[in-house]
């Protein structure tokens, strides 16, 4: 019972009327062929895979794990042949540039195509999952001879990539780095140090693993300016293809997405490739680390939708009690007979709340992906600007906000499932377990919030900000034109307004008092992505008010009009948080 | 350095100076030699138990699980002994009848002392916890033959005991149960059927096991009026202690509590004696599910508070980052040095939660326990009254609000640890895996909130409702007399008038449109749960004011106040959600 079918219709939904992505993608070179009919066989065959071949192997590598052995990691059973057929049909190459043997296809697609694989398998993904980053960091920081030399195999598929960061004492500080590389005389460094939480150090899917590798030169200054990047390959480019001085020392035992391997990496005098400028690896690594965010992000949506879906068929089939009331639809109930769980009020509830931020994080999520398109393709110099400006705000919420909802969600579905939901033969269990490292990896969500509201709000006066509460605004105002959606319109502006005030006198007291902003920092990112989903289904709304006769479209305004009453008053009671961020904050001390 | 240090400073706050349990105490013949020592010495032992005994083996239980061989089920290593000296120190005895071999204690002190031994261990709990509640049914319901017979038993911990209620199809409704009971000749009863989910229902704790199974006779009504209670023990009370005919098929594969033995039980004609009346055996299993719920409340709460101590410890420890305040006793900063994580206002912020959510429910949840000792106990017969009306009301608020805060407590603490919250070498993970069944089991957590509105609100017009506002208006009270606390009174006024005002409404239009409360019940157990912690914070700071300069009591007083400014507001915002329950709650169907 348990198991995947990709949105298909809502994502196409998302694709031609919520985003009209088409229209864009016709006044960009690259991406002016792309027709529908390519862009839904597309989507088809990814939905395939996720539901027939990742889908089915993802409970059997919950039992099993990864297996360590004196440095060798084996995958889950399946693992390996997935991966095969994931290269082989060129998933891949997929958004990656024609240059490198890419398909030069738009990264909308490639958010559409991962958001199914991480539903389907969250930890199978998280092998090829952070590739596109990789890829995007070497592409726009490697030399030469270094793209030339390993973007095609990552392009292809053949090798894969990870982000080594993290070491035990340095998590979320990134400043307190230690690993060290040495200057050789052929130009290329020794790495030495350890690596922890290493998603995908060593495996058996590919022969070669590129790891991007954060290390301190002996002259770095301290902190986060004294650090640098380099491409350490396991397997070195020389004749034989010799192992380079790395090793997995073991991985780690963890709460979920035990299929993917969490490893200790100790680099013995590795040798490694320099990446960018010396002591600016973390301005190349941030483009990493912005792809990997909103692909984490995904994971969320991903998980929320797998949720969602089954959650609404056990509902329909469970039946327990009467419900107070019964769909018109429903028939005559059999005298003393029980009512499938759906028609109970606690659980539409419960159910259409996983609807309303499922497909509104699904608009949002792919306006972001389709952000990404234009901040590259878009032929308007100010627009790609705009785009990039919109991003730089969009990603620490989409980061936070959809996985915090990814494993609440899968929370709330779980008690639909009620006992059992919490035995192993179902699914929900594991979702539980898989969606919750999300909150935690690529930037916890509370590095998220100060992200969000110190560096990137504060941080420029509020210039990049004006500009998302433009487009909230925007659509707003197209709301308050049609009569029948004038109240949401108003809403969000209600909302908006004090979301836009309140933030002006943050950013004002910034010189004077900036702790009082790191209080808060969470609410008030929280408040963004309320306040986005609220825009979002507003244009929905909008959207589907031509056709509303129609089930699909009807279901849509329905959602909508669910989000604004149960859903967005969040941000009010988050707001009134937030305006009592003067307050004293006590400290905890574990002497009391 | 994950590890359990009973909070006892804090029970013996709560006991002495929040309740004043003694004052009560010395009303009440059966407790009226109850002397502080005697108190203190229980509570310290009971804390060396569960710090000593039962931590230890929780995390290696939760890596074995429980082993099922051909009916038989073996413990985790270390369940068995820990079991025994249980049983040896006497603690099943403590709050039962002298009669039966029992030391007559308060319950109250049964509920410190297994917040204790659930903030440990959840699993080994499992087997004892449910005890107290059987012990009670059968003491109420059962003839006079079959207490003598088992109830020294019970209460010398010799054999254990189970709830039989859960069958495939029936779950949280009751009455589609299907086990059935026909009657022998010798008056006793065959019991044939398959119950589900049975925690403890086979295990190598005791000899014998006394199950109190549901199931229909051959004349019953369908429904929640045909069904009876019948004791079947494990092995017969004849010569030889033969086996009755029932069996473990098989123990269920969890996400967590997996020391605990979840058992698929059939019973093949199995010997039962019939407890109470015919037909009348859910008002008989009430008395026992009105225990288990307080009962698993008090595991929401041992959670947050191994949550609550683990998080505190280690974020005083670990260093990541410079702060943007830190306290006036810290010293000055090493230059580039990074501070603890307990000086970031984002991690003070969710201590401060844990902390309050923490200390007030062990308040309130006390309370629950020492109204059950004065239902009892109390010489006054109105005073009687009163206590259970109370405890009718406070039962389901304590059940879901106290598991959903040891769940997303847990959660909110693993979120501390960072990604060391994630692996299992650390305990916390764990603790979100094990404290997720509690918002399930004994009532789903919306069971509840349709029990609080529904059956106990609106079913009797608003007259207990009013007993419990009346105990939150008194306290608001005499804070509006203390010139330094009248703002937390009249707070606490502001959103209890609210909140008896929507509620009147909601009673008022029952007749009409009873299915508006099912969709909004949930937000109204939360509101509850928000408005009684605060006037237990309200009292605590009252009660804390007299000595505000001694650290522990302005400990108390920051914590009181950070509940009011951060916590106590969500109560607004879910009584925003209840006015608007006559919002059209859309359909969600799969074919959609």
């Amino acid at each position: 019972m348990w198991g995947y079918v990709a949105p298909l219709r809502d994502m196409q939904f998302v694709l031609d009327e919520w985003l009209e992505a088409g229209k864009d993608w016709a006044q960009i070179p690259a991406f002016a062929e792309l027709g529908a009919d390519t862009v839904q066989q597309i989507l088809a065959a990814a939905a395939d895979f996720a539901a027939h071949t990742l889908q089915p192997i993802n409970l059997p590598a919950d039992r099993s794990g990864c297996r360590w052995e004196a440095g060798d990691v084996r995958t889950p059973q399946g693992f390996v042949q997935a991966y095969r057929q994931f290269r082989e049909a060129g998933w891949p190459a997929l958004a990656c540039d024609p240059e490198y043997g890419g398909q030069g296809l738009p990264l909308l697609l490639n958010a559409a195509l991962y958001e199914m694989l991480m539903a389907a398998n969250h930890a199978w993904s998280m092998y090829p999952g952070i590739v596109h980053g990789a890829y995007d960091c070497l592409r726009t920081h490697a030399s030469r001879e270094i793209r030339s030399r390993y973007l095609p195999k990552i392009v292809s598929g053949e090798w894969l990539c990870t982000m080594c960061l993290t070491e035990p004492q340095a998590g979320s500080d990134v400043g307190l780095v230690r690993t060290r590389a040495e200057p050789r005389a052929d130009g290329t460094y020794s790495i030495s140090g350890t690596k922890i939480f290493i998603s995908g150090g060593e495996h058996d899917l590919t022969d070669n693993i590129l790891h991007l590798v954060l290390a301190r030169l002996p002259d770095a200054p301290a902190g986060t300016r004294g650090i640098s990047l380099f491409l350490v390959p396991k397997r070195l480019p020389t004749a034989g293809s010799p192992a380079n001085a790395l090793r997995c020392e073991g991985i780690e035992k963890k709460m979920g997405i035990k299929g993917s391997a969490t490893c200790v990496m100790n680099f013995g005098g590795a040798q490694g490739w320099l990446i960018g400028e010396p002591h600016r690896g973390l301005a190349a690594m941030f483009v990493m680390m912005n792809a990997a965010r909103l692909h984490v992000g995904l994971q969320g949506l991903g998980h929320a939708e797998m949720a969602y879906q089954n959650a609404r068929r056990h509902a329909a089939e469970r039946r327990q009690m009467r419900s107070p009331e019964r769909p018109a639809d429903a028939g005559e109930a059999h005298p003393g007979g029980a009512d499938p769980i759906d028609f109970h009020p606690a659980m539409r509830r419960t159910l259409m709340t996983l609807r309303a931020l499922v497909e509104g994080e699904r608009a949002l999520g792919y306006w972001s992906a389709h952000l990404l398109d234009l901040a590259e393709h878009d032929p308007d110099e100010s627009r790609r600007a705009a785009a990039q400006d919109l991003l730089s705000l969009l990603t620490p919420v989409i980061k936070s906000f959809f996985t915090e909802n990814g494993f609440n969600l899968s929370s709330a579905a779980l008690q639909v499932f009620g006992g059992y939901g919490y035995i192993q033969d179902y699914g929900i269990e594991q979702s539980v377990r898989d969606s919750r490292i999300a909150m935690i990896y690529e930037g916890s969500n509370e590095i998220q919030g100060v992200d969000f509201l110190v560096r990137k709000v504060i941080g420029d006066g509020g210039r990049k900000f004006k500009l998302l509460l433009q487009w909230i605004a925007d659509e707003a105002a197209a709301c308050r034109a049609v009569p029948a959606l004038e109240q949401f319109g108003a809403e969000l502006d209600a909302l908006t307004g004090r979301w836009q005030k309140v933030t002006g006198e943050i950013i004002a007291e910034a010189g004077t008092a900036p702790a009082a902003a790191y209080g808060i920092a969470g609410d008030h990112l929280r408040v963004a992505g309320l306040c986005l989903l609220g825009a979002c289904w507003a244009r929905t709304a909008r959207v589907s008010m031509a056709r509303s006769q129609e089930p699909f479209y009807r279901g849509k305004l329905d959602a909508a009009r669910f989000y604004f009453d149960c859903l967005l008053p969040e941000a009010g009671w988050r707001l009134d948080l937030i305006g009592r961020r003067h307050l004293p904050l006590p400290w905890v001390r574990p002497t009391e």
